[in-house]
C-alpha cells in the first residue's frame, strides 16, 4: 500500500493560514511586539443548556509545547509562498514565551467565562488561536454533553463507546473528555494508552453471527472471557438468548447487553427473566443511540449501565462549544495597555482584561459568574476565584490543574455547587447569570 | 512544560476494546479463521438529505496499512490484561491479508450502498471495524454537507475555514473532505501540507484592534500582502471601513470580507459603495456561520465567495454519516459461504454479499441504486458499476480511486448524473430509491 502522509511531530500547522499572514503584516507595521491579552470564551451556551464543562486545557498546553516551526514546516511555508522570509525567520525561532491563565479543567463555565487567557506579544499570541480553539471547542462540547448524561444516569455507570462515529483522533479526545465528566470507562484502547482511561467492551452482533448458533457463540465467549463477561442478547430473540446465556454461563453471568427495541420494556422483561432463572446479580447494560434524555427515561427501569456512542461524540446536538479567541487589550506606542473591542453587528465583544469568580451564598451554592473587567471582582467571603496560572513566561507552572484525575474531581465538585436547576434537562437559561463588574 | 503522550505510529489502538476480545474468543472457538464478508453502509441518510457523498476511503487504506501491533501496543494490551497471550501472539503478527472493494471516493451514496466491503477471515476483518467507521463516518459527514454547500454556491467558490470549531486532527480531514466535495480552498495549513489542498486566508478582527485605527491596520496589511489582499471591514463601521480600504489599497483592492449583520443587505450596500469608488473588480467575501441554506439565501446578492466554518466541520446538522460495519456472510465448517443477518428489532440487516450499480436512463440520469444480493445485478446498458477493487490479498491495487484529484472529479461527475431533485435543499426522500435484487 502507499505510504501515509506522516503525522506532524509539530502542532504548528494545525493553524489557519491567516494567523501567519497577520504576523507578517504586524511584523512589518511593528505592531507584532505590542503586548496583547487574548481571551477564550463562549458568547452563549448551546440552546437550552444550563452550563458548559471545560475540557481540553491539558491538551492545549501539550499542543503549545509542540508548537514549533521546524525545517519541514518552514520549507512548506516557503514553497507555498504563505509568508515572506522575515516572517519565516520569526517562525523558525518561535517558542511561546508569554503567560497563560484559565479555568481549571473540568470546571463549569457560562456565557462570557474567560476559560483561557493568553498574554504575550501579538505575534506569539495570535498564532495559537486556531489550535487552542480546536481543542477547547471539541473537548468542551463533548464534556458538556457527557456531564448531562452522567447527571441523568445518577449512580449508574456510563460507558463511552462512540469511537466509530467520529474522527479517529477526535475519538481519543472524546473518551478523555467523557472521563473528565464522570464516564466510568471507554471502548477506545488508545484513550487507555494515552490517557489511562479504563477500557471496557462486550461483543458485537457479528460475533454471534459468525457462529452456527447463539449457544456456540456464547459458549466461545464465556470460555475465553469467563462467566463475568457481558453477552449480547438481541441478535435474534431476546428471551431465548437470555435463557441460553444463563444455561451457558450459569447464574454467575456478569451482564447481558440490549441494543435495540424498546429498552425500558425489554429491560423489565429481561430482569424478571434473569431473576426467575436465579441470575439475580447479572447486570443489564443498554446501548442504542442513547442520549441524556433516553438515559433519564430509563431511570425507572432495571438498568445497570449505559453504553453511549453517537450522541456523546457528537455533543448531543451541540458538536462544538462556540468558543472564540478575542483580543481584549493591547499596549499602545507608549506601552500603556488599552482595552479594545469590536463593534460588529450582533458580535460585539467586551473589551478589557477579565477576572472571574463564582459567587456563592453562605451554603456554598453558586449564584452568579462574576466577571471583573480590568480588575478582580471582590470576593464576598464565600466566593471562589476561577482563574489559575498555567504558564508564566513560557514555562508551565500549573500542571496540577490539568491532571486528568484532578479534572474529573473538579467536574464533580464544580457541578455539586451549582443550583439544582443546572441539572434539569429541559431547555432553560444558564443555571447562574453572568455579571460584569 | 510536560511531555505530550506521543501520538501513535500505529493505528491499531484506534480501536474498540471488544474487537480484540472477540478475536480472543473466536481464536478459542476456532471460528476466527472462518471466511467473512463485512459490509460498510448506512441504513438511512440524515433526515431530509437527498444523497450522501463518500469520503475517507484513501485515509482508511492508509490506516489499514499502519494497523500493526508493535511492541508498545502489545505491552499495553498485556499490562492491561485486555487479551490473553495467544491473542497477543496473533496480534503481533497481524497484517491485513484480505480483500477490500468499495465505492470510489467522492461517489454519491444512498441507504444500503455497500461503500466499503472487507473480505477476510473473521479475525482480520473484525479488527478493522472501528477505524474504518471512524474515518468514513466523519469524512463522509463532512463531504455530504460540503456538497450541498458547493451546490448552493453554484460557480462561486466556497472556502473551508472551520478548523477552530472541531478537533485539530478532524479539522485536517474535514478540509480534505470539503475539497473532494468542491470547496476551492481551506484555511488549514496542515491540510495544505498533508493533502495538497490550496490554503487561503484573510485577517481577523484582532489584527484591526491591534492597531491604533483601521487605516493603520489596513495599511499594514496592504504593505505586507499587497493590494490583492482581503480586508476585513466590519470591526467598527462597514461603510467607513470600505472607504478607508479603497483609499489605502486603491481600486485594485482584492476583496473585502463581511463577517456579521445581515449579509445580503450589507453585500448590496458594499457592492454599490465599491462600484461608486471605482473598485468595481474588488470582490466581496462573506463569512459568519454560513450553511447551505444561508448560502442559497445569498444567491441573489453580489457575493463573490463564501467562507464556511462551523456548519461545514459539524456536518451541517449531521455530524456523523451513520455508517455501520456488518457481517453479511461467512463460511461454515465445510467452507461453504452462508448469508447471515441479525433480526434485532428496528435494526435488522440484509444478509448476503452485495454488488451495486447505479441504474441510469438512456440520457445518463440516475434512476436507482440497484443492489444485487449474492450476485451482481444486470447492467441494462446505461448503468454504472459502483464497486472497485482496492486491496487484493493485502496488497493495494486500486490507489487511483482514492487519489484526491480523482475523488474531486468523481464527486462532480457523480452529482451531475443525479436527478435534479438531488440538489433541492428542502427536506425530502433520497434522490433515487435503493432496490435490492
Amino acid at each position: 500500500m502507499r505510504p501515509e502522509p506522516a503525522a506532524p511531530a509539530s502542532t504548528a500547522l494545525l493553524t489557519d493560514h491567516y494567523e501567519l499572514t497577520m504576523v507578517q503584516a504586524a511584523l512589518r507595521s511593528g505592531a507584532a511586539s505590542r503586548r496583547c491579552v487574548f481571551e477564550t470564551f463562549a458568547r452563549r451556551l448551546p440552546r437550552g443548556r444550563r452550563y458548559g464543562v471545560l475540557a481540553g486545557t491539558g491538551r492545549v498546553l501539550d499542543a503549545i509545547e509542540h508548537f514549533r516551526f521546524g525545517d519541514a514546516e518552514i520549507a512548506l511555508l516557503r514553497d507555498g509562498k504563505v509568508v515572506d522570509d522575515e516572517t519565516l525567520d520569526f517562525l523558525a525561532g518561535y517558542r511561546f514565551d508569554g503567560d497563560i491563565r484559565g479555568y481549571a479543567e473540568g470546571e463549569a463555565w457560562f456565557p462570557g467565562s474567560p476559560v483561557l487567557v493568553v498574554e504575550s506579544d501579538f505575534a506569539h499570541g495570535v498564532l495559537l488561536e486556531t489550535v487552542i480553539l480546536s481543542v477547547l471547542n471539541h473537548d468542551s462540547a463533548i464534556a458538556s454533553a457527557a456531564s448531562r448524561m452522567t447527571g441523568a444516569a445518577g449512580t449508574r455507570p456510563c460507558i463511552e463507546m462512540g469511537s466509530r462515529r467520529t474522527h479517529e483522533e477526535a475519538a481519543v479526545a472524546a473518551a478523555r473528555a467523557a472521563w473528565i465528566a464522570g464516564f466510568a470507562a471507554t471502548s477506545n484502547l488508545e484513550a487507555g494508552r494515552r490517557w489511562g482511561v479504563p477500557t471496557a467492551g462486550t461483543a458485537a452482533h457479528s460475533f454471534t453471527l459468525l457462529h452456527d448458533d447463539e449457544r456456540e457463540a456464547f459458549t466461545a465467549q464465556v470460555e475465553a472471557m469467563g462467566a463475568g463477561t457481558t453477552l449480547l442478547v438481541d441478535t435474534y430473540d431476546v428471551e431465548r438468548a437470555v435463557e441460553i446465556a444463563v444455561e451457558v454461563a450459569g447464574t454467575g453471568l456478569g451482564a447481558v447487553r440490549l441494543d435495540s427495541g424498546d429498552l425500558l420494556d425489554q429491560a423489565q422483561e429481561v430482569r424478571e427473566q434473569l431473576d426467575s432463572l436465579g441470575a439475580t446479580s447479572t447486570r443489564i447494560v443498554v446501548t442504542s443511540d442513547l442520549d441524556e434524555f433516553a438515559i433519564a427515561g430509563l431511570a425507572a427501569g432495571p438498568v445497570d449501565a449505559y453504553g453511549v456512542g453517537t450522541q456523546l461524540v457528537t455533543g448531543s446536538g451541540a458538536p462544538t462549544a462556540g468558543m472564540v479567541y478575542k483580543l481584549v487589550a493591547r499596549s499602545d506606542d507608549s506601552g500603556r495597555m488599552v482595552d479594545v473591542a469590536k463593534a460588529s453587528k450582533d458580535k460585539a465583544s467586551v473589551g478589557g482584561r477579565k477576572f472571574a469568580l463564582r459567587r456563592r451564598d453562605a451554603r456554598g451554592v453558586a449564584e452568579a459568574e462574576v466577571i471583573g473587567v480590568g480588575e478582580p471582582p471582590l470576593d464576598d467571603g464565600d466566593d471562589r476565584t476561577l482563574l489559575v496560572d498555567y504558564v508564566r513566561a513560557g514555562e508551565l507552572v500549573g500542571g496540577e490543574h490539568v491532571a486528568l484525575a484532578a479534572a474529573r474531581e473538579r467536574h464533580e465538585t464544580s457541578l455539586a455547587e451549582l443550583p439544582r436547576s443546572a441539572h434539569q434537562l429541559s431547555q432553560g437559561d444558564p443555571a447562574i447569570p453572568t455579571r460584569y463588574v
